[in-house]
């Protein structure tokens, strides 16, 4: 039978590589988009939006205006600037949205139940286990158990990327033939990839390591 | 020290028993309440706001739309008429809305993340274990997980009624001078308690099996 999988899906470089690896799969993809209130939101949903109608997949909207509004994080319309530097630094701590991509499954979760999706998927990856907590993989076996005993279905959550590095996910996309030069990283809110901030950071050096040509544009 | 914690709080019954169980402690409570679009929803918002001024403890709304307009359960206003009678009866699973209270804390999570809480709390209870995934002891037990291992604070969670009947939290609320008649657990929509609906039925029986006198008017 063909898997019906919600995925949350920013745009981004992680999560377009895990769209289509599900396409890849046969999967029966539904992709949530979050605006979340994020810099970068806006740039991040348009490229999400694009991808997804070249690949006949549907995109959902999910606004959550009460993370803006509410929660502490410089990563925020409502923060303090940007830290900038490398992605590993102390500082990148400012940039963490609390409970961020719990929140964004336990909706993956609800809305999979309502349209009889058998799974829920997310990009999370190695590289983010220093900074993140909920990226981990102790997160990952503890939202799978939410996931299993919080439903009728007893959903899944399918993490593929938990244990692989940011440059494994660029050798995937590539063979996935991903189209690399339209997905968003860059935190800093432009319309192009600033090339400074820690997540324009992480994903030049993922091509770098990877030994993948980097088709990005970036100011700097 | 104090307990600084955010309460899922809906002005009903149950979670009005677990604030005042909450002050009785000394906790420092932060009250959330959610807008997903349920029939009863400002109604019981109302409700939830009148009792937190009077105990001077900060009520704080988040509006969930797309609940309402994506899931499917009657309880919510795009869904069909509400199933009348008893609470334990199938049909009750038509009034579940996926995902619901996993979404609630996961948000609780990250509210409670930004204000430096060391928990949330949510009134589940064993009366709902039959009809709703969402309040079952391993799904308390997978949540619990999620906010340790997803936060950087280790955040707790603290679901003390887990394994209460709804007719013991009736008297715990009855020692500690719970307001009854101003909270709020009819599900049908109205400004009275209908006296049919599943909720409004096991409100019934629960004073009823606790021996107290049911302070509630009901239209039935």
């Amino acid at each position: 039978m063909r898997n019906k999988t919600v995925l949350s899906y920013s745009g981004g470089l992680d999560s377009s590589v895990l769209l289509y690896k599900l396409l890849s799969e046969g999967d029966e993809v539904h992709c949530l988009n979050f605006q979340y209130g994020s810099k970068h939101n806006e740039t991040e949903r348009q490229k999400a939006k694009a991808i997804c109608a070249q690949n006949s997949v549907p995109f959902i909207d999910i606004e959550l205006p009460f993370v803006n509004k509410l929660f502490n994080s410089d990563l925020l319309k409502s923060g303090n600037d940007l830290p900038l530097g490398h992605y590993s630094e102390a500082s990148m701590k400012q940039t963490v949205v609390p409970g961020r991509n719990t929140i964004m499954l336990s909706i993956a979760i609800g809305y999979a139940e309502s349209i009889k999706a058998q799974r829920i998927a997310i990009a999370n990856h190695a590289d983010d286990h220093g900074t993140y907590p909920d990226t981990r993989p102790e997160w990952v076996a503890s939202m799978s158990l939410v996931a299993y005993h919080g439903t009728f279905e007893r959903i899944k959550l399918y993490a593929p990327f938990t244990h692989f590095l940011k440059s494994d996910i660029c050798v995937l996309g590539e063979k996935l033939n991903v189209p690399f030069k339209e997905t968003w990283t860059c935190y800093a809110g432009g319309t192009v990839h600033c090339g400074e901030c820690g997540a324009c950071t992480s994903r030049k050096e993922a091509f770098e390591n990877a030994n993948i040509p980097d088709p990005t544009e970036y100011q700097t």
